[in-house]
């Protein structure tokens, strides 16, 4: 079988099945005026293990305050999910909203509405148009498959300003067991850290505990999600779900840790994903932080970078204007040593410990308007702290979409 | 006399004088490859009482080392500034040529070199052209004095990508003395709190000790540029300086509270006029927050809101997106109240104990949109935490001079 998205290229898909245990369907139900798809719905006919990591905004969508009481959980049933509307900032309307998306879905499955999670991403602070919404669920239950066209169209229905549909399949051999994951994802705008406007679920038939489930998808989440930004701007939708419908033992011990690693590496793959297809995107930077203090530090040191629209602006031009990164880092709450700092963009070194050294301008500014991954490494100091993040650049795009965009 | 620029409209400037003591020159010395005026030089006649307020960047041009160490002091006879050149990041050599300038100057006033400051801003990474910096420091040496033109020649001198030279003067009259305070500011990009990429001089000749110009300078710059930000970049350069040429005995009292109040005033018109002359902005964003915990706290959620490339677009495009400001408050890292949590734009309120309330659309959009100021009133709970702050919008411009800003 053909790999359901080109996009997966980075990951083994060759071979790649979906895991066994859920159908899937993505329609189209009128909250769009665009009319493109706006309704996913995923269903297992048994109970599955669910994990769940949820935006860190103080100002939460109703989706979200429902489906973060329900996870984890050993008895999950079905995701709904409608994009076009992000159901936030609705007040007791919104939650009623919500519950009612889990009551039908919970109707039509033949579960509780307990075991049912929502997701919700689009405009804030407009009501949901329940007759669409009602009438999708019904269109996407009555066509559930577990095809991958069907995981398509799932993946299709969750998008809102995506360029692209965003999914990653990858099959792992554990011994004498094998075990696929198939995720999917949406981003656009609103992406930072803690977490992006994103929502993506990443389902395994990988046997595991609710408990195991949360922690590795936490661990998976800090390496991925947790660490790239558009534009800074957390959003109040945020949801990653992952859905486990293994059965027999839960992996343990390495099989366990190899998980772990296929999982990491598929958050990776649907971040970057995200970051490439930020709104008006010309440039993923990919920023290498070493020698902080530690780790939290140098992830600090990242995002200050990572946000500045200066260094964004700069490597959208092919400007290696390395006083932009230096000066970035040296506003960040961390602590740099600014006699020990020293940058590499694309290869190319051009301030080592503290000072300018000679290089090539147009050489290299050539390579990173041509690069669609600029390489940022920076040196701050001589501690054990790095880390690896993802950003998109700053362009004139991305201001002409979200000055246009009209609540 | 007129006032030394229309850009004071909202002081007291009709019988504005300078204060006594002071003599000023701004000459074109060919650091700038447009051939405008970049060398700037104030001296006094006599020792007069100096404050200093720097960037807080771990990342310090070498001007900031040397200036730092020289305030507060008692016997500052003058101020050297260049633009086009930053002289930061610049190591040993950089160091040096600030040396060179201060010394220079030292020798034509005739004093020691510890009481001459110097300020650079411009392109960061480069060693300055000293041949060019010698012959305009001695050519405006010899025609420095008292005229407001020389004051604005030397305003003019300072700007980088400044649409206008900012000054600000005033008078003031206490019991039957009366003084003055005349300031000037250059700003552009990396606008942020703590501080901007900002220059400021601010002449008085109310008289006071070292301690006490320390202390008020501080306190007006608190509540003036460390609330404006433009890009949220705090450059390496920033520096705001305060001299006293009075003489007599120092301000106390009421007299010294009436003389904050009109230090602060004059700043906080400066900050104002930095953002509006934003790189690129086409409105400034006056933001209160009301009902925080504390005072801190607001500022951190209007710095919050006031950095989202989100509401900045929004603001640009005339969009009354509560969404995006109310979840940018969201997420700083401040506590708010969300169902205690309002909202005003322009005057009308849109979102009410965190629910969203009917208002004209198009109405306020319109009003959004001719406003060059537009007041944004968060309320985010019952607390006492209120603050002022000012920002500018994010426009294609910005995107577009910082993207094919060469270094």
């Amino acid at each position: 079988m053909s790999p359901p998205d080109n996009h997966a290229s980075n990951l083994d898909t060759d071979a790649a099945e979906l895991p066994t245990g859920f159908r899937y369907a993505g329609v189209t139900c009128g909250i769009k005026p665009s009319g493109k798809p706006d309704l996913s719905l995923i269903v297992s006919d048994q109970p599955v293990v669910a994990a769940g990591v949820y935006t860190r905004n103080q100002v939460v969508a109703a989706p979200v305050v429902l489906s973060r009481t329900r996870t984890p959980s050993a008895s999950i049933r079905a995701v709904v999910t409608n994009s076009g509307n992000a159901n936030a900032c609705t007040g007791d309307q919104g939650m009623q909203d919500a519950v009612e998306m889990c009551d039908q879905v919970a109707e039509l499955v033949g579960c509780s509405a307990q075991d049912v999670l929502v997701m919700s991403t689009g405009i804030i602070g407009k009501h949901l148009p329940m007759d669409c919404v009602q009438r999708g669920i019904s269109a996407a239950h009555s066509q559930l498959a577990s095809k991958h066209g069907s995981f398509l169209d799932s993946a299709e229905a969750i998008r809102t300003t995506d360029k692209d549909r965003k999914t990653v399949v990858h099959r792992m051999q554990l011994g004498e067991r094998s075990f696929q994951i198939a995720a999917m994802a949406k981003g656009a705008g609103m992406i930072a850290p803690n977490m992006a406007t994103m929502l993506s679920v990443i389902l395994t038939d990988a046997p595991m505990t609710p408990d195991m489930a949360q922690a590795s998808l936490q661990r998976a989440a800090n390496a991925s999600f947790n660490r790239v930004s558009v534009d800074g701007h957390t959003s109040t939708n945020d949801t990653l779900i992952l859905l486990s419908s293994g059965s027999g033992a839960p992996l343990k011990g390495q099989d366990l840790e190899t998980f772990q690693q296929e999982l990491t590496a598929a958050a990776v793959q649907l971040a970057k994903k995200l970051v490439a297809d930020g709104e008006g995107a010309s440039h993923v930077m990919a920023i290498r932080i070493h020698g902080a203090e530690d780790e939290a530090a140098a992830e600090l040191i990242a995002r200050t970078v990572a946000a500045s629209p200066l260094v964004k602006t700069a490597v959208t031009g092919g400007d290696p204007n390395w006083g932009r990164i230096v000066s970035a880092a040296g506003y960040s709450a961390a602590r740099i040593t600014p006699e020990k700092t020293s940058l590499e963009i694309c290869g190319t070194t051009i301030y080592r410990d503290g000072s300018p050294i000679p290089y090539d301008e147009s050489l290299l500014s050539e390579k990173m308007k041509s690069s669609s991954e600029v390489a940022i490494v920076l040196v701050v100091g001589n501690g054990p702290g790095t880390v690896e993040y993802w950003a998109s650049d700053l362009t004139t795009d991305y201001v002409r979409l979200n000055s246009e965009y009209t609540t």
